[in-house]
């Protein structure tokens, strides 16, 4: 399987190297041999090389093509569009910067690579929140697989969950705490009396939030996942500015001790149905499993018609656990060619 | 598809009602048209016919398949083994009884099904907890598919989540609360103030436990559960008999007060690892988000190589969850084949 990949930031280089120090498990456990073919950045250009790059040498190289060794193209200022339509791949991996309000550049690569009857892997939110219901149907018409794992919960497999585990079960709503950032804070308030302002410094010094953290504290991260959600479980696409979305800003430490005192836990919280969704800071009681969920953790509670609901705790950030969502979309679509 | 069930109790009826009240949405939804062409069971013998039996006639005849009126074939005393080889069907579905001692009849029914190129999904956790690695090698050589989402928490997908959803990372080990009976009595004693005794009368009225409690209370359920985990996940087979295995008959309801009042609660917990298994009653922190899991649900936390911890919660037992395992694995090898 020849990887063609666009955006080497953390992500992208995680899943190098996963490819690197896993190429051996990946083979003898899965049967899976993948190539990296192509490697694209906005600032380095494209380097491509048929026969799949030397990993450890991309390793040493990521700030700079130029100084690869070996048998290989390099453009700094490639047609990204053409080398997508006429280059040899199989999957492209979308794992540049997101844009939540257009979804470009990444929309038009994924249709361009889909259109061309490669299979797309994206961990790019924007595309899939904003255009999904067109790509879907592009990616069947083309009879390839379109997978976006990464996007909502990192590698902690929500989606596959929803999609293919419980595919028998309708989900008719879900709750959910999809943005880590806001959950890390909340619990260094609740466990370490921290103020608002001191545990969003502590969240920005582990490099959980952004220097503008206005996407996190505000909900719209959340929201934007929320959106994906409501595409992919509900076939109902819903843009972010859609929704009541607000954030926990508003939160002090007597919010937090008062909601306690009532066996209650504040949690920035995911509402969704197929007609509606909703993110906002909520006191949930503490028999609610999202209730215990503290720290950095994602976690997920879909409502479904036969079983009652199932809820999924793990993982939601981080470069490592979005190359695991990764490799586990191009395994699912190895099993599966 | 067409489908071969041997057993028609409270799963199975479940099964044949679930395909009828769904097979527009089966159809529409997953392009996926089963068809229910045989029935066995060892007291009604076998009901057969090729072009799929009626299911809303046979929900009113599953004690008497003599007042089955139409094309079919109905033998009391039939040769199950030569039915399996020589009928045309696609699937065997195993839902009689289990017995985790000795895994048969069942082991040897999946055995003749692979054998002759079926595919097979079982709830039935003798054939698996007992000859897994025996039967997935017969699977992989027929090139059929073998499946098994039911033995483990019920409809809830614990083995799709760890084999397919996380299939990228290794899983170190697990814990996991996997008997709903026991769960929902510690549930009941801590909340209610019910005494042990109390607390599974209680659950024995519900009909979460059977009128002989030994196999839930003193663990060997949750045995059998981690029998099968060990097998599928870590490919190493592990008989119940070879474990550390105790139940929750020794707590007392000041145990259960004393772990409180150090942020604890008791739980049966299954712990594995590849090298060794155990159940038995732990209290945990409340921390632990195994703790908050109430009621008759179960629980499993993965320990992974690539993401931490991963957690599923949900429902564990009952005819309709069973059931919708099976769907489920239904619907994987549709999607697969």
């Amino acid at each position: 399987m020849r990887l063609f990949l666009i955006g080497f930031g953390t992500v992208g280089q995680s899943l190098a190297e996963l490819l690197l120090q896993r190429a051996e498990d990946l083979r003898t456990r899965h049967n899976f041999v993948p190539a990296l073919v192509g490697v694209y950045t906005r600032s380095q250009g494209l380097l491509y090389a048929p026969e799949g790059l030397d990993l450890a040498q991309l390793r040493a190289c990521a700030a700079n093509y130029a100084l690869y060794d070996g048998p290989r193209l390099h453009d700094s200022q490639p047609n990204i569009d053409r080398a997508l339509r006429d280059y040899a791949y199989d999957v492209l991996i979308e794992a540049s910067t997101t844009d939540l309000r257009t979804g470009q550049p990444a929309a038009d690569r994924i249709e361009r690579a889909l259109t061309s009857g490669k299979h797309v892997v994206t961990v790019n939110k924007g595309p899939i929140a904003l255009y999904y219901p067109r790509l879907r149907d592009l990616a069947r018409e083309k009879g390839v697989h379109l997978r976006y794992e990464g996007t909502v919960m990192a590698g902690t497999p929500s989606i596959a969950l929803a999609l293919e585990g419980l595919a028998a079960a309708h989900i008719r709503g879900l709750r959910g705490i999809l943005n880590g950032t806001t959950n890390y804070m909340l619990t260094q308030m609740e466990q370490e009396s921290l103020s608002y302002d001191q545990a969003l410094a502590q969240a920005q010094a582990l490099g959980y939030a952004e220097a503008d953290p206005t996407a996190d504290v505000d909900g719209w991260d959340a929201a934007g996942k929320a959106s994906i959600l409501s595409a992919a479980l509900f076939g109902a696409p819903r843009a972010p500015q859609t929704m009541s979305v607000s954030g926990i800003g508003h939160l002090t430490l007597d919010d937090l001790a008062q909601a306690r005192a009532q066996d209650k836990r504040y949690k920035l919280v995911v509402r969704l149905t197929p007609e509606a969704g909703q993110v906002r800071a909520e006191a949930l009681p503490l028999s609610d499993p999202l209730a215990s969920v503290m720290g950095a953790l994602n976690a997920i509670t879909l409502e479904t018609d036969l079983l009652g609901e199932v809820t999924l705790i793990g993982s939601g950030a981080g470069g490592l656990s979005t190359a695991t969502a990764i490799l586990n979309d191009l395994l699912a679509i190895h099993r599966a060619t």
